[in-house]
């Protein structure tokens, strides 16, 4: 029966039992963390021979002869970029590889564009005032960004498909200050969505009143399946060239989640202007980036087929810890009315929403029964959950049976926090 | 003789005896460089271990039992700051480690500078002008980072023991649109000298106009002796605190030339309030830089004794080869009257100055004769060289046998220009 259902009665007698099955794991002192979206260390084992696939003897040497000890290559050896474009199905040309980490290239893109402007447009810093579209729930890193340097975000509603493409249309149309939009397009952070073939589509292709709008594209889970048959992504920037649209895209992703998240090879890609654009401004920047470590990675990664076989036993690590977690949700918090939640296919996330208001209790509650949650709010523009109910749940770096007293910790303080809220309701 | 004492016949005959060397060497199809300040093959195989001393067996994690392959760790391991720290004298706490390049973090810090100012400070790119100061000859690069920015440079002279700091001291003092300085205090680029005790007080303890104004103290040779007896710069750091002053110096160095200019480990350092605030806007940045990296780096290098011995080890490679540049100028060009060198006791260059206006002369008949120059300007502002004299002359790259062509040619070559000038003013 669904909580909402109850009579005072009924719930002031499930928050007595609540209660107590509460005090008792808070009794248990245990210390738990559901908070990190982060690789096991089971999974890093997969990598380890990229630690020691250095012979030294001569294998510095890049297939066209460049000894990568040295200085130079500014934008990745070829090897690197054959890889990534096999996989993603971008031309090599388009690529530029970075360092170990995508997030970084993001932050300077976004820096570039402060600083120089995009292309031959306006520097945005010198704008009164340049804001940007959040579909939301979504990654806070990506709202770090954008709050540090002062760029206003306005959240867009993210649906199954993708973010309200009705509501971007309208405002991007209309309002020259939107300068961008910040996606996770697949198996979004948190809530697991692929955004849908005519939602990449309206993207490629929607006019926007500011010519210097950028779509920020961290595709960070493009071959993070969770099942065999996983869901599938239409290729922005070939849509968008369709339009003439593939400067504006900033196409990201990076080997963090299939080699090391602390020691993997990030990388870029856009339409050729803006890639001719962006290299120039990266040889002021660096002579280059870690080139032994690209061949550290070619050497491990070898091709895109080799690639997809260590996706598929990430997934082995990873799918019974989704597929315990989810069916842990259902068998405790089915039917009641009090959450719903997501069932990703792939990606790092589960994404939780309780009754309006709950959250930051629940939060509350899990912290003192010693099970630590990623902060009320952080999946929303400036930490503000307007709705104080989504909770991102990422079940990958505990162990099994950690995993197992968490969720119970969690479905105990999700029922504890939504009998007290209709309480308070019926006050 | 020199050659300003020549008379018109003896210039004409001198040309014509020159003029047959260079057609020779011309001839000759030599396709050499003396332009490429990075260390030779020889060098990196110094670092060889760095590529193969992970075994993978646990030794991923660090001394405080974190597991670096994974994400965390922002701003450096505690066991790569205490190796800087103990060559540079720099407390742990003031430093961060950053990824393999300290361009890449001076960029950013200027970047930084642009976007959210210095501390509290009105960020740069919300003001009319902005202005550095450029001591010069300096380094192209520092140069390109301040253009791209649209950063006004005034070059300062660079004298023998630093920029010349009564015109530093009037300029800061007066102009509150100066907001800073870039120097390489330790076997300057290009000139090979190092500031003396006097400067670096002078820089510590000045007083500026500008509240947010910076010094970029870009220590890229603090080790790289050639001699035994190496210069020694006192640490502006400290220095700075006694004023202070200390937020206002950003301390950088690297491994570059120490392990692998591709794949080193880059620090930068700073007062206590300015690295806090940098920290939190790395934070924004990224994860974390590359830690693996940082591990391979500690088992190599060890401590910095060791490190120091390395150094001797890049010194026994490259005093041969500049011992020779410099013989081979005094023989060829001593009392001529056409040209001043510097005798560098470390680093990676040799400055020399020919008559004015004879360089870019110089760099265009070395050019068609098969030996690359640095080009002319790039080691002032704007790339500019107002007296058209100073070339950059980088003997560590090349071999022995191929530097002993360089400096014939290349001495032709001055001469050649000099008897040509000295004849156009003739007449």
């Amino acid at each position: 029966m669904g909580y909402n259902k109850k009579s005072n009665a009924e719930l002031l007698a499930l928050k007595e039992e609540l209660a107590a099955q509460y005090a008792a794991y808070k009794a248990s002192g245990a210390k738990l963390d559901l908070s990190r979206g982060k690789p096991e260390t089971g999974q890093l084992d997969i990598s380890n021979e990229l630690l020691t696939n250095m012979t030294g003897d001569g294998d510095y040497i890049s297939t066209d002869g460049f000894d990568c000890r040295n200085y130079g290559i500014l934008d990745g050896l070829p090897e690197m970029k054959r890889i990534f474009s096999d996989l993603l199905g971008i031309p090599a040309e388009n690529i530029i590889i970075g360092g170990n980490s995508s997030l970084n290239l993001m932050y300077d893109s976004i820096a570039r564009f402060m600083i120089y402007g995009v292309l031959d447009q306006t520097p945005w810093a010198k704008l009164d005032k340049i804001r940007f579209l959040c579909p939301s729930p979504g990654y806070d890193r990506h709202f770090a960004i954008l709050e540090s340097m002062g760029i206003e975000m306005i959240p867009i509603t993210l649906n199954s498909d993708g973010p309200d493409m009705d509501t971007v249309e309208r405002l991007v149309s209309s309002d020259e200050s939107i300068k961008g939009i910040f996606c996770v397009p697949k198996y979004s952070n948190p809530t697991g969505i692929t955004y849908s073939d005519a939602t990449v589509t309206r993207l490629a292709s929607m006019s926007t009143k500011a010519k210097d709008f950028v779509i920020m594209w961290d595709n960070a889970y493009a071959l993070h399946d969770l099942y065999e048959e996983g869901d599938v992504l239409l290729d922005i920037l070939s849509e968008s060239a369709r339009f003439g649209n593939e400067d504006r895209v900033l196409y990201f992703t990076s080997t963090s989640k299939i080699t090391l998240p602390g020691a993997g090879i990030s990388m870029l890609a856009s339409g050729k202007r803006m890639i001719d654009k962006i290299k120039q401004l990266i040889g002021v920047q660096t002579i280059g980036y870690d080139k032994i470590n690209q061949l550290r990675h070619v050497k491990f990664l070898k091709d895109a087929d080799n690639v997809r076989q260590i996706m598929k036993m990430h997934a082995a690590i990873l799918r019974p810890k989704f597929n315990f977690a989810l069916k842990s949700l259902k068998e405790q918090l089915d039917g009641l009315g009090i959450a719903e939640w997501s069932y990703p296919r792939g990606g790092y996330f589960i994404s939780l929403d309780t009754m309006d208001g709950c959250a930051t209790l629940v939060w509350n509650l899990a912290k003192e029964a010693g099970v630590t949650l990623t902060n009320v709010g952080a999946t929303f523009p400036y930490g503000k959950d307007p709705r104080d109910r989504n909770l991102r749940l990422a079940p990958t770096y505990p162990s099994c049976e950690e995993l197992k007293l968490i969720m119970d910790i969690l479905c105990c303080c999700i029922k504890l926090a939504s009998v007290e809220k209709l309480l308070a309701k019926q006050r």
